[in-house]
Protein backbone atom coordinates (compact mmCIF):
# COMPACT_ATOMS: atom_id res chain seq x y z
CA UNK A 1 0.00 0.00 0.00
CA UNK A 2 1.43 3.43 -0.99
CA UNK A 3 -0.44 6.48 0.78
CA UNK A 4 -0.71 9.56 -1.66
CA UNK A 5 -1.18 12.67 0.26
CA UNK A 6 -3.18 15.28 -1.00
CA UNK A 7 -2.24 18.91 -0.78
CA UNK A 8 -4.96 19.29 2.13
CA UNK A 9 -3.93 16.65 4.38
CA UNK A 10 -0.25 16.33 4.51
CA UNK A 11 0.31 16.01 8.02
CA UNK A 12 -2.72 13.30 8.21
CA UNK A 13 -0.90 10.86 5.63
CA UNK A 14 2.31 11.19 7.02
CA UNK A 15 0.80 9.58 10.08
CA UNK A 16 -1.50 7.10 8.50
CA UNK A 17 1.50 5.91 6.91
CA UNK A 18 3.24 5.53 9.61
CA UNK A 19 0.41 3.39 11.73
CA UNK A 20 0.14 1.44 8.49
CA UNK A 21 3.39 0.32 7.56
CA UNK A 22 3.03 1.91 4.26
CA UNK A 23 5.08 3.70 1.75
CA UNK A 24 4.16 7.36 1.82
CA UNK A 25 4.55 8.95 -1.66
CA UNK A 26 6.28 12.45 -2.81
CA UNK A 27 3.37 13.89 -4.62
CA UNK A 28 4.55 17.35 -6.20
CA UNK A 29 1.50 19.36 -6.08
CA UNK A 30 1.76 23.75 -6.99
CA UNK A 31 -0.35 26.15 -8.91
CA UNK A 32 0.00 27.34 -12.61
CA UNK A 33 0.47 30.81 -12.77
CA UNK A 34 -3.31 31.05 -14.41
CA UNK A 35 -4.84 29.34 -11.37
CA UNK A 36 -4.65 25.81 -12.78
CA UNK A 37 -3.50 22.85 -10.19
CA UNK A 38 -0.35 20.69 -10.99
CA UNK A 39 0.50 17.73 -9.26
CA UNK A 40 2.91 14.84 -10.06
CA UNK A 41 3.02 11.65 -8.24
CA UNK A 42 7.08 10.90 -8.12
CA UNK A 43 7.08 7.32 -7.31
CA UNK A 44 6.18 4.09 -8.97
CA UNK A 45 2.79 2.80 -8.41
CA UNK A 46 2.37 0.05 -10.88
CA UNK A 47 0.03 -2.78 -9.65
CA UNK A 48 -0.15 -0.68 -6.17
CA UNK A 49 -2.47 -0.31 -3.89
CA UNK A 50 -2.84 3.44 -3.55
CA UNK A 51 -4.79 5.86 -0.87
CA UNK A 52 -4.93 8.97 -1.71
CA UNK A 53 -5.80 10.77 1.75
CA UNK A 54 -7.33 14.65 0.94
CA UNK A 55 -9.53 16.17 3.03
CA UNK A 56 -12.08 18.38 1.22
CA UNK A 57 -11.76 21.52 3.44
CA UNK A 58 -10.76 23.70 0.56
CA UNK A 59 -14.02 22.76 -1.18
CA UNK A 60 -13.58 22.78 -4.96
CA UNK A 61 -9.60 22.34 -5.22
CA UNK A 62 -9.57 19.91 -3.80
CA UNK A 63 -11.53 18.11 -5.38
CA UNK A 64 -10.43 18.79 -8.73
CA UNK A 65 -6.88 17.68 -7.10
CA UNK A 66 -8.40 14.45 -6.46
CA UNK A 67 -9.89 13.79 -9.56
CA UNK A 68 -6.41 14.71 -11.15
CA UNK A 69 -4.18 12.11 -8.77
CA UNK A 70 -6.90 9.47 -9.77
CA UNK A 71 -5.90 10.22 -13.60
CA UNK A 72 -2.52 9.69 -12.62
CA UNK A 73 -2.39 7.26 -10.60
CA UNK A 74 -4.70 5.63 -12.83
CA UNK A 75 -2.45 5.54 -15.84
CA UNK A 76 0.64 4.64 -14.08
CA UNK A 77 -0.66 1.16 -13.39
CA UNK A 78 -2.41 1.40 -9.82
CA UNK A 79 -3.95 -1.69 -9.00
CA UNK A 80 -6.50 -0.13 -6.76
CA UNK A 81 -7.31 3.47 -5.68
CA UNK A 82 -8.91 4.49 -2.53
CA UNK A 83 -9.78 7.93 -1.76
CA UNK A 84 -10.15 8.87 1.64
CA UNK A 85 -11.78 12.13 2.54
CA UNK A 86 -12.04 12.61 6.01
CA UNK A 87 -14.52 15.55 5.53
CA UNK A 88 -16.16 15.00 2.26
CA UNK A 89 -17.39 18.28 0.29
CA UNK A 90 -20.91 18.50 -0.77
CA UNK A 91 -22.05 16.11 1.56
CA UNK A 92 -24.56 17.88 3.20
CA UNK A 93 -26.23 19.03 -0.25
CA UNK A 94 -28.02 15.62 -0.05
CA UNK A 95 -31.37 16.06 -0.85
CA UNK A 96 -33.28 18.42 -3.37
CA UNK A 97 -34.86 20.95 -1.20
CA UNK A 98 -36.29 22.98 -4.19
CA UNK A 99 -37.07 21.93 -7.85
CA UNK A 100 -34.19 23.03 -10.06
CA UNK A 101 -31.57 22.30 -7.85
CA UNK A 102 -28.83 19.76 -7.89
CA UNK A 103 -28.19 16.79 -5.30
CA UNK A 104 -24.32 18.26 -5.11
CA UNK A 105 -23.16 14.88 -3.34
CA UNK A 106 -24.61 12.69 -5.68
CA UNK A 107 -23.30 14.52 -8.50
CA UNK A 108 -20.01 13.95 -6.90
CA UNK A 109 -20.25 10.55 -5.79
CA UNK A 110 -21.00 9.31 -9.90
CA UNK A 111 -17.46 11.64 -10.49
CA UNK A 112 -15.81 9.53 -7.51
CA UNK A 113 -17.70 5.90 -8.53
CA UNK A 114 -15.79 6.77 -12.00
CA UNK A 115 -12.22 7.82 -10.76
CA UNK A 116 -11.72 5.12 -7.87
CA UNK A 117 -12.45 2.11 -6.21
CA UNK A 118 -13.30 3.13 -2.56
CA UNK A 119 -14.23 6.17 -1.22
CA UNK A 120 -13.49 6.35 3.18
CA UNK A 121 -14.85 9.15 5.04
CA UNK A 122 -15.45 10.29 8.45
CA UNK A 123 -18.64 10.86 10.15
CA UNK A 124 -20.46 11.81 6.91
CA UNK A 125 -23.59 13.81 8.24
CA UNK A 126 -26.15 12.03 6.69
CA UNK A 127 -25.33 7.82 5.88
CA UNK A 128 -27.71 7.73 3.69
CA UNK A 129 -25.27 9.70 0.51
CA UNK A 130 -24.01 5.83 0.68
CA UNK A 131 -26.95 5.14 -1.67
CA UNK A 132 -25.33 7.74 -4.34
CA UNK A 133 -22.10 5.80 -4.61
CA UNK A 134 -21.36 2.59 -7.14
CA UNK A 135 -18.60 1.66 -4.93
CA UNK A 136 -17.78 0.62 -1.54
CA UNK A 137 -18.62 3.95 0.83
CA UNK A 138 -17.29 3.14 4.15
CA UNK A 139 -17.15 5.47 7.01
CA UNK A 140 -15.19 5.99 10.53
CA UNK A 141 -16.25 7.45 13.60
CA UNK A 142 -14.01 10.06 15.53
CA UNK A 143 -16.58 10.46 18.40
CA UNK A 144 -14.60 8.20 20.21
CA UNK A 145 -11.20 9.91 19.86
CA UNK A 146 -12.78 13.13 21.10
CA UNK A 147 -14.17 11.32 24.25
CA UNK A 148 -10.70 10.14 24.97
CA UNK A 149 -9.50 13.67 24.57
CA UNK A 150 -12.13 15.15 27.20
CA UNK A 151 -11.86 12.31 29.22
CA UNK A 152 -9.25 13.76 32.16
CA UNK A 153 -10.64 17.32 32.00
CA UNK A 154 -14.10 16.63 33.04
CA UNK A 155 -15.43 15.90 36.56
CA UNK A 156 -18.73 14.02 37.05
CA UNK A 157 -20.00 14.86 33.43
CA UNK A 158 -22.83 14.53 31.59
CA UNK A 159 -22.14 14.20 27.63
CA UNK A 160 -25.15 16.18 25.24
CA UNK A 161 -25.87 16.39 22.10
CA UNK A 162 -27.04 19.21 20.65
CA UNK A 163 -30.48 17.83 19.43
CA UNK A 164 -32.31 14.36 19.47
CA UNK A 165 -31.23 13.41 16.07
CA UNK A 166 -27.77 13.29 17.06
CA UNK A 167 -28.38 11.23 20.11
CA UNK A 168 -25.77 8.68 19.25
CA UNK A 169 -22.90 10.85 19.49
CA UNK A 170 -23.33 11.58 23.06
CA UNK A 171 -24.34 7.65 24.20
CA UNK A 172 -20.97 7.00 22.35
CA UNK A 173 -18.97 9.53 24.26
CA UNK A 174 -20.85 8.92 27.23
CA UNK A 175 -19.82 5.03 27.36
CA UNK A 176 -15.74 5.90 27.14
CA UNK A 177 -16.77 9.02 29.86
CA UNK A 178 -18.38 6.05 31.96
CA UNK A 179 -21.47 8.92 32.39
CA UNK A 180 -25.03 9.80 31.79
CA UNK A 181 -25.95 11.07 28.08
CA UNK A 182 -29.06 13.40 26.76
CA UNK A 183 -29.69 15.02 24.40
CA UNK A 184 -30.89 18.90 24.30
CA UNK A 185 -34.58 20.29 23.70
CA UNK A 186 -35.25 23.29 22.61
CA UNK A 187 -38.33 25.42 23.98
CA UNK A 188 -39.94 28.31 22.86
CA UNK A 189 -41.16 30.07 26.05
CA UNK A 190 -41.91 33.45 25.05
CA UNK A 191 -42.24 35.07 20.48
CA UNK A 192 -38.44 36.45 21.87
CA UNK A 193 -37.05 33.91 24.40
CA UNK A 194 -36.45 30.01 24.33
CA UNK A 195 -35.23 27.70 26.77
CA UNK A 196 -32.32 24.92 26.16
CA UNK A 197 -32.13 22.17 28.18
CA UNK A 198 -31.39 18.47 29.05
CA UNK A 199 -34.59 16.61 27.82
CA UNK A 200 -34.02 14.40 31.05
CA UNK A 201 -30.72 15.39 33.35
CA UNK A 202 -29.89 18.63 35.17
CA UNK A 203 -27.18 20.17 34.32
CA UNK A 204 -26.58 22.01 37.58
CA UNK A 205 -23.22 21.49 39.45
CA UNK A 206 -22.08 19.37 36.22
CA UNK A 207 -19.12 18.87 33.88
CA UNK A 208 -20.76 19.00 30.49
CA UNK A 209 -20.02 17.38 27.15
CA UNK A 210 -21.54 18.73 24.33
CA UNK A 211 -21.07 16.39 21.38
CA UNK A 212 -22.10 16.60 17.37
CA UNK A 213 -20.79 15.84 14.12
CA UNK A 214 -20.02 19.12 13.06
CA UNK A 215 -20.07 22.52 14.00
CA UNK A 216 -20.70 25.43 11.10
CA UNK A 217 -22.10 28.78 12.73
CA UNK A 218 -22.13 27.79 16.03
CA UNK A 219 -25.00 30.02 16.49
CA UNK A 220 -27.37 27.57 18.48
CA UNK A 221 -24.44 25.65 20.34
CA UNK A 222 -23.40 28.90 21.51
CA UNK A 223 -26.93 29.55 23.20
CA UNK A 224 -26.96 26.34 24.32
CA UNK A 225 -23.22 26.75 26.26
CA UNK A 226 -25.03 30.42 27.60
CA UNK A 227 -28.12 28.35 29.31
CA UNK A 228 -26.44 25.63 30.53
CA UNK A 229 -24.37 28.02 32.19
CA UNK A 230 -27.19 30.17 33.59
CA UNK A 231 -28.76 26.31 34.59
CA UNK A 232 -25.39 26.14 36.87
CA UNK A 233 -23.17 23.96 34.37
CA UNK A 234 -19.34 23.95 35.48
CA UNK A 235 -17.32 23.24 32.98
CA UNK A 236 -18.46 23.13 29.59
CA UNK A 237 -16.68 21.66 26.77
CA UNK A 238 -17.83 21.95 22.97
CA UNK A 239 -16.47 18.87 21.06
CA UNK A 240 -16.72 18.12 17.30
CA UNK A 241 -15.50 15.47 14.73
CA UNK A 242 -15.83 18.49 11.60
CA UNK A 243 -14.95 21.99 12.87
CA UNK A 244 -16.05 23.87 9.84
CA UNK A 245 -16.44 26.79 12.53
CA UNK A 246 -17.40 29.59 9.93
CA UNK A 247 -16.31 33.59 10.29
CA UNK A 248 -16.76 33.81 13.86
CA UNK A 249 -18.29 31.03 15.17
CA UNK A 250 -15.23 29.65 17.68
CA UNK A 251 -15.53 33.36 19.12
CA UNK A 252 -19.48 33.07 19.72
CA UNK A 253 -18.64 29.80 21.70
CA UNK A 254 -16.23 31.30 23.99
CA UNK A 255 -18.24 34.38 24.29
CA UNK A 256 -21.14 32.01 25.07
CA UNK A 257 -19.07 30.57 27.86
CA UNK A 258 -17.48 27.50 26.58
CA UNK A 259 -14.13 26.37 28.16
CA UNK A 260 -12.73 24.73 25.30
CA UNK A 261 -13.71 23.59 21.68
CA UNK A 262 -12.29 20.78 20.10
CA UNK A 263 -12.60 19.25 16.80
CA UNK A 264 -10.75 16.94 14.53
CA UNK A 265 -8.36 17.46 11.67
CA UNK A 266 -10.90 16.36 8.70
CA UNK A 267 -11.00 20.10 8.80
CA UNK A 268 -8.30 22.73 8.83
CA UNK A 269 -9.32 25.08 12.67
CA UNK A 270 -7.47 26.68 15.30
CA UNK A 271 -9.05 24.12 17.32
CA UNK A 272 -8.11 20.80 15.44
CA UNK A 273 -6.68 19.23 18.07
CA UNK A 274 -7.48 15.96 17.55
CA UNK A 275 -6.25 12.99 14.84
CA UNK A 276 -8.40 10.92 12.99
CA UNK A 277 -5.11 9.00 12.12
CA UNK A 278 -6.20 6.09 13.47
CA UNK A 279 -9.67 6.18 12.58
CA UNK A 280 -8.04 5.65 9.19
CA UNK A 281 -5.73 3.52 9.55
CA UNK A 282 -8.12 1.22 10.58
CA UNK A 283 -10.07 1.55 7.63
CA UNK A 284 -7.45 0.57 5.68
CA UNK A 285 -6.21 -2.63 7.39
CA UNK B 1 -33.49 26.05 -26.46
CA UNK B 2 -33.25 27.20 -22.53
CA UNK B 3 -30.14 29.42 -22.29
CA UNK B 4 -28.44 28.45 -18.69
CA UNK B 5 -25.93 31.27 -17.38
CA UNK B 6 -23.20 29.93 -15.32
CA UNK B 7 -21.90 32.44 -12.90
CA UNK B 8 -18.95 33.36 -15.07
CA UNK B 9 -20.84 33.99 -18.35
CA UNK B 10 -23.60 36.45 -17.37
CA UNK B 11 -23.64 38.82 -19.69
CA UNK B 12 -22.13 36.42 -22.82
CA UNK B 13 -25.15 34.32 -21.62
CA UNK B 14 -27.32 37.13 -21.94
CA UNK B 15 -26.42 38.07 -25.62
CA UNK B 16 -26.38 34.57 -26.84
CA UNK B 17 -29.92 34.26 -25.83
CA UNK B 18 -30.67 37.20 -27.93
CA UNK B 19 -28.82 36.12 -30.38
CA UNK B 20 -30.39 32.93 -30.69
CA UNK B 21 -34.17 33.94 -29.86
CA UNK B 22 -33.79 31.75 -26.82
CA UNK B 23 -35.23 32.02 -23.40
CA UNK B 24 -32.89 32.73 -20.56
CA UNK B 25 -33.20 31.07 -17.79
CA UNK B 26 -32.81 32.51 -13.94
CA UNK B 27 -29.99 30.98 -12.15
CA UNK B 28 -29.96 31.25 -8.22
CA UNK B 29 -25.87 30.91 -7.48
CA UNK B 30 -24.23 31.65 -4.61
CA UNK B 31 -21.74 30.09 -2.11
CA UNK B 32 -22.61 28.74 1.32
CA UNK B 33 -20.64 30.13 4.16
CA UNK B 34 -18.41 27.14 4.38
CA UNK B 35 -17.31 28.22 0.81
CA UNK B 36 -19.46 25.45 -0.93
CA UNK B 37 -21.28 26.55 -4.17
CA UNK B 38 -25.26 26.46 -3.90
CA UNK B 39 -27.09 26.59 -7.56
CA UNK B 40 -30.67 26.54 -8.84
CA UNK B 41 -32.19 26.69 -11.71
CA UNK B 42 -35.56 28.65 -11.52
CA UNK B 43 -36.89 27.54 -14.82
CA UNK B 44 -38.99 24.54 -15.97
CA UNK B 45 -36.47 22.46 -18.31
CA UNK B 46 -38.42 19.80 -18.91
CA UNK B 47 -38.30 18.53 -22.08
CA UNK B 48 -35.93 21.32 -23.19
CA UNK B 49 -32.44 20.94 -24.76
CA UNK B 50 -30.58 23.38 -22.58
CA UNK B 51 -27.12 25.31 -22.92
CA UNK B 52 -24.74 25.75 -20.35
CA UNK B 53 -22.56 29.06 -21.02
CA UNK B 54 -19.85 28.95 -18.52
CA UNK B 55 -16.00 29.97 -19.08
CA UNK B 56 -13.91 28.38 -16.78
CA UNK B 57 -11.78 31.56 -15.89
CA UNK B 58 -12.10 30.69 -12.01
CA UNK B 59 -11.00 27.66 -13.26
CA UNK B 60 -12.06 24.97 -10.31
CA UNK B 61 -15.18 27.16 -8.97
CA UNK B 62 -16.25 27.00 -12.54
CA UNK B 63 -15.81 23.55 -13.39
CA UNK B 64 -17.65 22.38 -10.11
CA UNK B 65 -20.58 25.10 -10.91
CA UNK B 66 -20.79 23.06 -14.02
CA UNK B 67 -20.85 19.78 -12.87
CA UNK B 68 -23.56 20.88 -10.16
CA UNK B 69 -25.76 22.76 -13.12
CA UNK B 70 -25.71 19.26 -14.87
CA UNK B 71 -26.95 17.32 -12.34
CA UNK B 72 -29.85 20.17 -11.55
CA UNK B 73 -30.81 20.14 -15.19
CA UNK B 74 -30.54 16.26 -15.67
CA UNK B 75 -32.82 15.70 -12.65
CA UNK B 76 -35.46 18.21 -13.98
CA UNK B 77 -35.65 16.32 -17.16
CA UNK B 78 -33.76 18.56 -20.16
CA UNK B 79 -34.05 16.88 -23.05
CA UNK B 80 -30.11 17.67 -23.95
CA UNK B 81 -27.53 19.22 -22.51
CA UNK B 82 -24.85 21.64 -24.22
CA UNK B 83 -21.98 22.83 -22.15
CA UNK B 84 -20.33 25.49 -23.71
CA UNK B 85 -16.88 26.35 -21.98
CA UNK B 86 -15.85 29.23 -24.02
CA UNK B 87 -12.08 29.41 -22.42
CA UNK B 88 -11.86 25.42 -21.02
CA UNK B 89 -9.92 25.11 -17.90
CA UNK B 90 -7.14 22.49 -17.63
CA UNK B 91 -6.97 22.24 -21.83
CA UNK B 92 -2.96 23.10 -21.79
CA UNK B 93 -2.39 19.73 -19.43
CA UNK B 94 -2.99 17.64 -22.90
CA UNK B 95 -0.36 15.38 -22.17
CA UNK B 96 2.28 13.64 -20.20
CA UNK B 97 4.97 15.95 -19.86
CA UNK B 98 6.38 13.68 -17.14
CA UNK B 99 5.76 10.22 -15.31
CA UNK B 100 3.38 10.69 -12.51
CA UNK B 101 1.50 13.17 -14.30
CA UNK B 102 -2.60 13.34 -15.35
CA UNK B 103 -3.41 14.53 -18.49
CA UNK B 104 -5.74 16.85 -16.93
CA UNK B 105 -7.98 18.00 -19.67
CA UNK B 106 -8.59 14.17 -19.94
CA UNK B 107 -9.51 13.53 -16.62
CA UNK B 108 -12.29 16.23 -16.87
CA UNK B 109 -13.29 15.76 -20.84
CA UNK B 110 -14.52 11.98 -19.37
CA UNK B 111 -16.52 14.19 -16.35
CA UNK B 112 -18.11 16.06 -19.66
CA UNK B 113 -18.58 13.56 -21.30
CA UNK B 114 -20.88 11.76 -18.25
CA UNK B 115 -23.00 15.04 -17.35
CA UNK B 116 -23.66 16.71 -21.01
CA UNK B 117 -24.02 15.47 -24.36
CA UNK B 118 -21.91 18.26 -25.98
CA UNK B 119 -19.44 20.57 -25.50
CA UNK B 120 -18.51 23.61 -27.49
CA UNK B 121 -15.58 25.81 -26.81
CA UNK B 122 -13.67 28.45 -28.61
CA UNK B 123 -10.37 27.94 -30.25
CA UNK B 124 -8.91 25.31 -27.73
CA UNK B 125 -4.77 25.40 -27.78
CA UNK B 126 -4.99 22.07 -29.27
CA UNK B 127 -7.37 20.53 -31.04
CA UNK B 128 -6.35 16.87 -30.67
CA UNK B 129 -8.05 17.03 -27.16
CA UNK B 130 -11.61 16.28 -29.21
CA UNK B 131 -10.15 12.67 -28.42
CA UNK B 132 -10.84 12.43 -24.83
CA UNK B 133 -14.38 13.02 -25.61
CA UNK B 134 -16.79 10.58 -25.81
CA UNK B 135 -19.41 13.17 -26.76
CA UNK B 136 -19.31 16.53 -29.94
CA UNK B 137 -16.88 18.55 -28.96
CA UNK B 138 -16.83 21.79 -31.31
CA UNK B 139 -15.07 24.38 -31.41
CA UNK B 140 -15.16 27.83 -32.33
CA UNK B 141 -12.88 30.57 -34.12
CA UNK B 142 -12.70 34.21 -32.44
CA UNK B 143 -9.88 35.55 -34.77
CA UNK B 144 -11.95 36.91 -37.42
CA UNK B 145 -13.71 38.86 -34.60
CA UNK B 146 -10.33 40.00 -33.05
CA UNK B 147 -9.24 40.95 -36.69
CA UNK B 148 -12.73 43.13 -37.43
CA UNK B 149 -12.08 44.75 -34.31
CA UNK B 150 -8.65 46.07 -35.04
CA UNK B 151 -9.59 46.50 -38.82
CA UNK B 152 -10.12 50.06 -39.12
CA UNK B 153 -7.34 50.95 -36.23
CA UNK B 154 -4.50 50.13 -38.45
CA UNK B 155 -3.20 51.89 -41.90
CA UNK B 156 -0.88 49.24 -44.18
CA UNK B 157 -0.60 46.50 -41.45
CA UNK B 158 1.12 43.31 -41.70
CA UNK B 159 -0.34 40.19 -39.78
CA UNK B 160 2.33 38.13 -37.81
CA UNK B 161 1.63 35.29 -35.20
CA UNK B 162 4.16 35.10 -32.73
CA UNK B 163 5.43 31.46 -33.79
CA UNK B 164 5.51 29.12 -36.54
CA UNK B 165 2.53 27.14 -34.68
CA UNK B 166 0.57 30.23 -34.63
CA UNK B 167 0.80 31.17 -38.57
CA UNK B 168 -2.97 30.17 -38.78
CA UNK B 169 -3.90 33.05 -36.77
CA UNK B 170 -1.99 35.63 -39.05
CA UNK B 171 -3.47 34.26 -42.01
CA UNK B 172 -6.54 34.20 -41.03
CA UNK B 173 -6.49 37.72 -39.91
CA UNK B 174 -4.88 38.58 -43.00
CA UNK B 175 -7.60 37.40 -44.81
CA UNK B 176 -9.96 40.29 -43.56
CA UNK B 177 -7.25 43.09 -43.25
CA UNK B 178 -7.00 41.95 -46.62
CA UNK B 179 -2.85 42.10 -46.23
CA UNK B 180 0.42 39.83 -45.58
CA UNK B 181 0.78 38.32 -42.92
CA UNK B 182 4.06 35.83 -41.32
CA UNK B 183 5.23 34.61 -38.39
CA UNK B 184 8.18 35.74 -35.88
CA UNK B 185 11.22 34.06 -35.64
CA UNK B 186 13.67 34.47 -32.83
CA UNK B 187 17.20 33.80 -33.20
CA UNK B 188 19.88 33.98 -30.35
CA UNK B 189 22.22 36.00 -31.55
CA UNK B 190 24.43 35.49 -28.48
CA UNK B 191 24.15 34.26 -25.19
CA UNK B 192 22.22 36.47 -23.85
CA UNK B 193 21.11 38.33 -26.69
CA UNK B 194 17.86 37.23 -28.98
CA UNK B 195 16.76 38.40 -32.06
CA UNK B 196 12.74 38.18 -33.00
CA UNK B 197 11.85 39.38 -36.68
CA UNK B 198 9.13 38.61 -39.40
CA UNK B 199 10.36 35.94 -40.89
CA UNK B 200 9.29 37.02 -44.49
CA UNK B 201 8.44 40.18 -44.25
CA UNK B 202 9.43 43.86 -43.09
CA UNK B 203 7.73 45.89 -39.99
CA UNK B 204 9.78 48.80 -40.84
CA UNK B 205 7.23 51.72 -41.85
CA UNK B 206 4.01 49.36 -41.30
CA UNK B 207 1.50 48.94 -38.80
CA UNK B 208 1.46 45.49 -37.02
CA UNK B 209 -1.04 43.06 -35.48
CA UNK B 210 0.33 40.27 -33.40
CA UNK B 211 -2.36 37.73 -33.21
CA UNK B 212 -2.27 34.32 -31.12
CA UNK B 213 -4.89 32.20 -29.43
CA UNK B 214 -3.79 33.05 -25.84
CA UNK B 215 -1.54 35.38 -23.91
CA UNK B 216 -0.50 34.15 -20.65
CA UNK B 217 2.81 35.83 -18.96
CA UNK B 218 3.43 38.05 -22.16
CA UNK B 219 6.76 37.62 -21.40
CA UNK B 220 7.92 36.52 -25.34
CA UNK B 221 5.44 38.90 -26.68
CA UNK B 222 6.66 41.71 -24.79
CA UNK B 223 10.37 40.84 -26.07
CA UNK B 224 9.16 40.77 -30.03
CA UNK B 225 6.55 44.45 -29.67
CA UNK B 226 9.82 45.89 -28.45
CA UNK B 227 12.15 44.42 -30.78
CA UNK B 228 9.33 45.19 -33.87
CA UNK B 229 9.18 48.86 -33.01
CA UNK B 230 13.54 48.55 -33.05
CA UNK B 231 13.13 47.13 -36.76
CA UNK B 232 10.83 50.59 -37.41
CA UNK B 233 7.14 49.50 -37.13
CA UNK B 234 4.48 52.06 -35.79
CA UNK B 235 1.51 51.35 -34.50
CA UNK B 236 1.18 47.76 -33.29
CA UNK B 237 -1.54 45.86 -31.84
CA UNK B 238 -0.89 42.67 -29.69
CA UNK B 239 -4.72 40.75 -30.17
CA UNK B 240 -5.90 37.14 -28.67
CA UNK B 241 -9.01 34.96 -28.51
CA UNK B 242 -7.98 34.06 -24.52
CA UNK B 243 -6.76 37.25 -22.74
CA UNK B 244 -5.37 34.94 -19.26
CA UNK B 245 -2.36 37.70 -18.75
CA UNK B 246 -0.84 36.49 -15.64
CA UNK B 247 0.41 39.00 -13.10
CA UNK B 248 1.86 41.77 -15.20
CA UNK B 249 1.91 40.47 -18.51
CA UNK B 250 -0.44 43.49 -19.47
CA UNK B 251 1.75 45.82 -18.24
CA UNK B 252 4.78 44.17 -19.73
CA UNK B 253 3.12 44.37 -23.22
CA UNK B 254 2.58 48.42 -23.01
CA UNK B 255 5.99 48.84 -21.73
CA UNK B 256 7.41 46.75 -24.56
CA UNK B 257 5.55 49.32 -26.61
CA UNK B 258 2.53 47.80 -27.47
CA UNK B 259 -0.49 51.03 -28.70
CA UNK B 260 -3.26 48.26 -28.13
CA UNK B 261 -3.92 45.02 -26.56
CA UNK B 262 -7.31 43.22 -26.54
CA UNK B 263 -9.05 40.10 -26.06
CA UNK B 264 -12.28 38.24 -26.06
CA UNK B 265 -14.88 37.81 -23.18
CA UNK B 266 -14.26 34.25 -23.00
CA UNK B 267 -11.69 34.79 -20.38
CA UNK B 268 -12.22 38.31 -17.70
CA UNK B 269 -9.53 40.84 -18.02
CA UNK B 270 -9.31 44.39 -18.62
CA UNK B 271 -8.92 44.09 -22.29
CA UNK B 272 -11.83 41.68 -22.81
CA UNK B 273 -13.56 44.16 -25.54
CA UNK B 274 -14.22 41.59 -28.20
CA UNK B 275 -17.46 39.42 -27.61
CA UNK B 276 -17.90 36.06 -28.94
CA UNK B 277 -21.73 35.94 -28.75
CA UNK B 278 -21.90 35.40 -32.70
CA UNK B 279 -19.00 32.49 -32.75
CA UNK B 280 -21.43 30.57 -30.22
CA UNK B 281 -24.57 31.69 -31.54
CA UNK B 282 -23.68 30.56 -34.81
CA UNK B 283 -22.40 26.81 -33.24
CA UNK B 284 -25.96 26.81 -31.28
CA UNK B 285 -27.92 26.78 -34.66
Amino acid sequence: MIIIPGSNSQDLAFRVAKLTNSKLARVESKRFPDGEIYVRVHDDVKDEDVVIIQTQNRQNDGIIETILLCDALRDEGANSITVVAPYLAYARQDKKFNPGEPISIRALAKIYSDICDKLITINPHETHIERFFEIPFIYGDAVPKLAEYVKDKLNNPIALAPDKGAIEFAKTAAEILNCEYDYLEKTRISPTEIQIAPKNLDAEGRDVLIVDDIISTGGTMATAIKLLKEQGAKKIIAACVHPVLIGDALNKLYAGGADEVVGTDTFLSEVSKVSVDDVIAKLLR
